[in-house]
């Protein structure tokens, strides 16, 4: 895209975040930081720039100095729309013939202890570790943090996420039905999830009767019968890069007595779980208010994943809700609470809302009805 | 998607692939090829899992033992369309709570020469470094003959790929209009790239007026004009993987004589280049053959990026048709031919097409017409 200065929070915000990862990377003892694009990169520059075999990559020194920009000339239409620009980063741009690593190892100032963000390929990984002469660490102990707990503009992003993606559950009706096939219905979702106000669909799972029961199926030519139970899982990004998730299961024509027995537990699970978010309790102990009711249900061997992950600029990211992450909650941290229960080659059920930690409990991004929805 | 033996080619190919990869390997001294998700994980088993926080990755022992696959067990679905299961290859899952990279070690039986997929991100690189004590090379020297000379199969699949481009190119009238925004237009041509065959719409780039000057634009809210120059730059995956990429340059009523002066050189330059294809000669004579004349004509320094690229699983990949690269072309090497010249502020034109070289020349994948198509 061409600059969108939309597509990014005001300048500052990017300037304090440069600040404060400077002052995090020399308390972990780390001379630089090496950020490629992907999610690091929007979160501490508001660029949208994408991976490519040219290399592209913000140079951070601890030593105090300004970050710098490392980019192929062609490419530098890419940082129009970032922060660099209105922050004065230096761009260091370069054309086809020249050594790029070369040039991050001058920006570098010192070098012997460098972290690169998780998303760097290795096809400019394992040049920068040779031109730098040593394996770099991971650059995420030092973000996650920050990247973690969401201020109030990254909550209101989600909060529009969730709002967007819940207009398109709102709909279901108009596609999802008998005599459809899920991949007929996931390409109407898919236009509806861009209608609604998100920049593309991310992904579109649409699980019907027995594929409902792999947690991890997206689509297939299956046609949808009377009587299925469907699994709709779905989500994108909206501007600047915050990305919805919600799940909700549908049913063709009324459930049986014994779909809708077991769906009632798989709902009180869920809610049970959003219940017990709050500052001070531990990760695993919000996946344990899930799968606890479940298991003594009887349901513990059909719960097959964690309860949750957080989410952002990634739709998985740190913190994830799983049994031994005793990571204590805080205000600010955003996450998926998404129970299932799977019964193979039969049928299958999740719910899922995004949550943000408050000061006292959560606030729920996404406000669809959780029962099983009849249509 | 679910399982789709449409999605990758007969299991022998890929079993063909493997044998041949373990020769390369032992020629270049490596003990083991790591390979996570990507378009070398395609190529070699045909699987087009994607890339998670949750290790997948394809172990290949140089020893001669049969290679695995360390996968999640939650996403062991994703297996299921690749050749895997024909080829007999273990498949060793994992759940949350086992360390993967361990599994990965155990599998290569030895591992003091690993080298990684150029895909593989930092996120699983670096734990994979710290559990086989050392820094990997990369796999590319080992994979980019073979990946680069496409066979019998991979070329009908760009052949497919090249046909359902164009045929989206000819549709153009439909939607490239005055009064209309670059963002209307490329959202209709993003859907005709999916109706006239491909999987998704990987790249559409819309560069009307003074936009067509910038080669990297893609889209933005400027409206059509008329006499609008207008670079159209287009393209996605076929199944299985392969990429079309096809670029025509539109007009929209009659250009001015200037315009169509100097797009008559592009024009002759383009078709110089294809002219030159042939084995034997080198990658960067195919670029001296477009641009040499446009050099001649006055413009040099308006013809400000490389003439090509490979294509095939990646839409970028080698051989790069670039000053510099002596590499010698050999029947089955396919690339984009794509010179262009950019008057910034002002505006820009490209004529892209994709070849294939062939025994005594070479075919070209694209097959409308180059002139500036006046609509």
């Amino acid at each position: 895209m061409s600059s969108h200065t939309e597509s990014r929070f005001a300048a500052d915000v990017y300037g304090n975040r440069l600040e404060r990862v400077v002052e995090l990377m020399r308390a972990a003892h780390l001379d630089a930081l090496l950020i490629t694009p992907g999610p690091d990169l929007r979160y501490l520059i508001g660029s949208a720039a994408e991976s490519f075999e040219r290399l592209t990559c913000l140079v951070i020194p601890a030593d105090g100095a300004t970050p710098s920009v490392v980019i192929p000339k062609l490419e530098l239409a890419a940082l129009e729309g970032s922060a660099a620009g209105d922050l004065g980063l230096p761009v260091l741009d370069w054309v086809d013939g020249t050594d790029p690593y070369q040039m991050v190892k001058s920006a570098l100032h010192v070098g012997s202890r460098v972290a690169v963000t998780d998303a760097m390929p290795a096809l400019h990984l394992l040049p920068l570790a040779e031109s730098i002469s040593g394996l770099p660490v991971s650059a995420t102990p030092v973000l996650r943090e920050m990247r973690m707990i969401k201020d109030a503009a990254e909550i209101d992003a989600l909060r529009t996420a969730g709002a967007a993606i819940d207009r398109v559950h709102a709909r279901m009706g108009e596609w999802l039905r008998v005599g459809r096939t899920e991949a007929q219905v996931r390409a109407d979702i898919a236009d509806a999830i861009v209608e609604e106000g998100h920049t593309a669909a991310a992904f579109v799972i649409v699980g019907s009767g027995p594929h409902g029961a792999d947690p991890h199926h997206e689509v297939s030519q299956r046609v949808i019968e009377n009587g299925d139970v469907v699994v709709i899982d779905i989500g994108g990004p909206v501007e600047p890069g915050y990305y919805s998730d919600s799940t909700r299961t549908y049913v063709l024509g009324d459930p049986t007595p014994v779909v809708a027995a077991q769906f009632a537990e798989l709902e009180a699970a869920q809610a049970a779980s959003v219940a017990s978010v709050r500052p001070g309790v531990s990760a695993e102990s919000v996946d344990a208010a899930a799968r606890n009711p479940l298991t003594a249900a009887g349901f513990g061997p059909a719960f097959v994943h964690r309860t949750g992950h957080g989410i952002g600029l990634s739709v998985h990211e740190e913190p994830y809700i799983v049994e031994g992450n005793d990571l204590i909650l805080q205000p600010g941290m955003a996450f998926s609470i998404e129970p299932g229960i799977y019964f193979r080659g039969d049928w299958g059920a999740r719910i899922e809302d995004i949550v943000v930690v408050t000061e006292d409990g959560c606030e729920s991004m996404n406000n669809r009805p959780h029962g099983l929805t009849v249509l």
